[in-house]
């Protein structure tokens, strides 16, 4: 093994030689833990629960039934098999204008509640949203500059912004005390820490609302991080890819509604980008539609040349063209959704509340983030992993530690709600409930799982050394790694 | 302008605003003028015709017929519908299996003749050749290392392999004294060049069959630049895309056969990569499918982790599983693909031929690399580019000259024949004929085409001068960037 990695040091790139790219994180541990005994009810009723994926299954229903009487909509079936040449055959990296033009500007209109307006000409596409955050850190900086981004943060980020491109990736600590609100000290520090270590800070880039919190950021904090980027002349790179699931006030507000206010009018618009898809608002990950809309120029100039490397296949472009086109439909569609997103929110986290975990108060998203600071055997990242390891391999619960997301505050988790069934749910929550030992009357339990019962009382972990040590010795092949910044 | 420019330069990427993409090439500047002026036979019969798009269009009715027996091919069909949700939600970046495993695998084998075995677990997806080939030079090399390339070469090389990964590309001189081939002299001396520039080079590329060459490359060739490669510990990069279209003997070799031949044993499989396509072979340019195949498995684990930038629309994915499945199918499919080409290969070249215009000998791809030197004013690449301006705007034809793919002797020009139907071909040829002067009796010329025509004994340019000066007035924009060995 040495042998050949030293030989393959010599003859590939740094990029295949090292492990920037942060997939042997806790986070991608986790859904391997998933993937080699997968939950199904019948099949495989002890598997583990799939929580650690971002999916929005609730609204399929809708899409279906819309296909179903609009079969001209694909270039595969009989009514709409006579544009099949035109589609296959179209390569222009401008997108399909029918794609482009109309529908996916005004999705992005609608989907941030009809306040602002989107300009077509802007809007450059990319291989999902992955593709679109890489794209825009290509135009923006160059290896070895930098970006502030406010933690917790979307682990996958390490690779998407940061693997390629060389960039560096700076976090803003957000702290529970005050529900990880960015604050403008915060902010300062960050930007600061990076000019004493010499590191050019290129932008701040903005999870709204946020992955892996499910909150939206209020008028009053974009305001002031516009503010200050526009001051330090610094991009603003927000990514709304969550924009149509907020099911909840406050009401969503779109860094674009922003720009428009015009108490900002001095700002420079040149410094503000946006990235989008329709992954996780229409649920859609497999289609891989990514956008990048700027209000730089030369920015969506050179996104849009970018946009070869990852264009959207056109099959996917007309079909998509000729759903989002459908006013009607697109209106149900959001407010569906939205709705469904809300009972299933308040169904899970009532589950969890019912057994004394609360969870950070949210709006949006397809997760919550837990709190599970009290399970802690003591307060550190060596005990949330503990923790973490023992949900899932004996709980069978895939949830995603807060480490991973480059919390620095340890005990808290994800768990998302939207990528299951009303049953599955059911499942998972009697799991929660029979693992913190709140049975009111009876033990079902097995003798494994005996041990595993906390204490219901100051709800602490009462499971055996044995057990624990046993989760230790299972240790993370290669922890997520950092900026140079941090730690 | 030049204050927006600078203002860019301190606040974007050097990516951003410098032109090393190379859309500023002649290659990009003639796409231009058929956008603002194409052929329709009956809505604009005076149009350029598109003869600069490398697109395979003549055998559509054989999917599209394929389609209508096959309705649950399609996740948008009643009959496929119940596929949705799983398909749609899908978002592994080892895509789906029905694909990977066994379809696109064997496809690749059967584009080959048979002759090869792939292993589905080598196969990585990426978003088109673009894609693919970008991905293997991002796993192979770092900034500032270079890849050998024999010229002439595809003009988006220069934004495939080079823009964003920061290599250099050095082409190794191929000359029409005997017919383009790839000498051992030629690779040597480029390679030496290098070494005295002090530029590290990390490997070779090949494309066979040829673009734009339209030729393929022999068994010796191939053994002799493999031992080129694996003497000198460096990668072969074979980007195979057109592997189908060879309609004519000799045979197509895929470097997967060579290396199977016992007699390249000793030779490191670790060094060898492959890239391909379905655009060219199936004539699916707009579904984006891209592949990378490494005999590497660093260079296999490292590429598939970039297939999140730019993965293929699991839509797509679906549907082209189904066809590729149907093995009978694809056997029909790929020989009556290759002789639809060679009939309209030979129809142009025949065409072409009656009217003094001689094409390098080819059996492969989707184009010709027509001889146009006798019509060259002085043999410059000045009188070339003059020479392709009146092509595009006297006789309407946007072919690309022979400079836009860094060919070193002016007067070659590719010219496409297989993305447009029989008639437009005749068109085509109609006026090529009446350019050449070559008409029997009777002069059916505008008195603005009689300026155009060439004396036919010499088939030299006989042009007025103005009109000569009129084309070379309009200069390139920007000409196509070089390597830093190239003059």
């Amino acid at each position: 093994m040495g042998f050949e990695s030293a030989k393959n040091n010599s003859i590939l790139s740094k990029l295949a030689t090292n492990e920037e790219h942060g997939e042997n994180s806790p986070y991608f541990d986790g859904w391997k833990a998933y993937d080699s005994n997968p939950f199904h009810p019948l099949k495989n009723p002890n598997g583990v629960i799939q929580m650690g994926l971002a999916e929005n299954q609730l609204s399929f229903d809708l899409i279906e039934k819309w296909i179903k009487i609009n079969p001209k909509a694909s270039i595969c079936t009989t009514e709409g098999i006579k544009s099949f040449k035109a589609i296959a055959n179209f390569q222009d990296y401008h997108g399909l204008p029918e794609f482009r033009r109309v529908p996916i500007a005004k999705f992005m209109e609608k989907s941030r509640g009809g306040r602002v307006t989107f300009d077509p000409e802007r809007v450059v596409m990319a291989g999902g949203a992955t593709g679109a955050n890489e794209t825009i850190i290509f135009c923006l900086a160059n290896p070895g500059e930098a970006f502030l981004v406010p933690s917790p943060y979307y682990p996958a980020f390490n690779r998407d912004l940061r693997w390629r491109t060389g960039v560096h990736l700076i976090p803003i600590h957000c702290e529970s005390s005050n529900n990880f609100k960015i604050t403008a000290k915060a902010v300062k520090e960050a930007y600061e820490n990076a000019q004493r270590a010499n590191i050019k800070v290129k932008g701040l880039i903005l999870t709204n609302p946020s992955n892996p919190l499910g909150t939206t950021l209020d008028r009053d904090t974009l305001k002031s991080l516009l503010s200050f980027t526009n001051q330090h002349n610094i991009h603003l790179v927000c990514d709304e890819i969550y924009a149509a699931t907020v099911f909840d006030t406050p009401q969503f507000v779109s860094i674009a509604e922003v720009l428009d206010d015009n108490e900002m009018n001095y700002c420079n618009k040149d410094l503000v980008h946006i990235v989008y898809s329709l992954s996780k608002d229409m649920g859609l990950p497999g289609f891989r539609i990514g956008i990048v809309y700027s209000f730089n120029d030369a920015v969506v100039n050179c996104a849009r040349k970018m946009s070869s490397f990852g264009l959207i296949s056109t099959q996917t472009q007309h079909f998509l063209a000729a759903m989002l086109s459908d006013e009607k439909f697109v209106a149900y569609f959001l407010a569906e959704s939205a709705q469904r997103l809300a009972k299933r929110h308040k169904h899970f986290t009532n589950g969890l509340e019912k057994v004394g975990i609360k969870c950070l108060k949210s709006n949006a998203g397809l997760f919550c983030w837990m709190d599970l600071r009290p399970l802690l055997r003591d307060y550190t990242f060596d005990s949330e992993i503990s923790l973490w390891r023992m949900i899932i391999n004996e709980v069978k619960l895939n949830v995603s530690p807060g480490s991973s997301f480059d919390c620095q505050e340890p005990g808290w988790f994800r768990a998302c709600f939207a990528n299951m069934d009303d049953e599955t749910v059911d499942i998972a929550l009697a799991r929660i409930r029979r693992f913190v030992g709140v049975k009111t009357s009876g033990d079902e339990s097995t003798p494994m799982e005996k041990k595993q019962q906390w204490k219901r009382n100051n709800l602490r972990l009462s499971f055996s050394k044995r057990m624990y040590d046993e989760s230790v010795l299972s240790p993370l092949s290669s922890p997520i790694s950092h900026s140079p910044l941090v730690r």
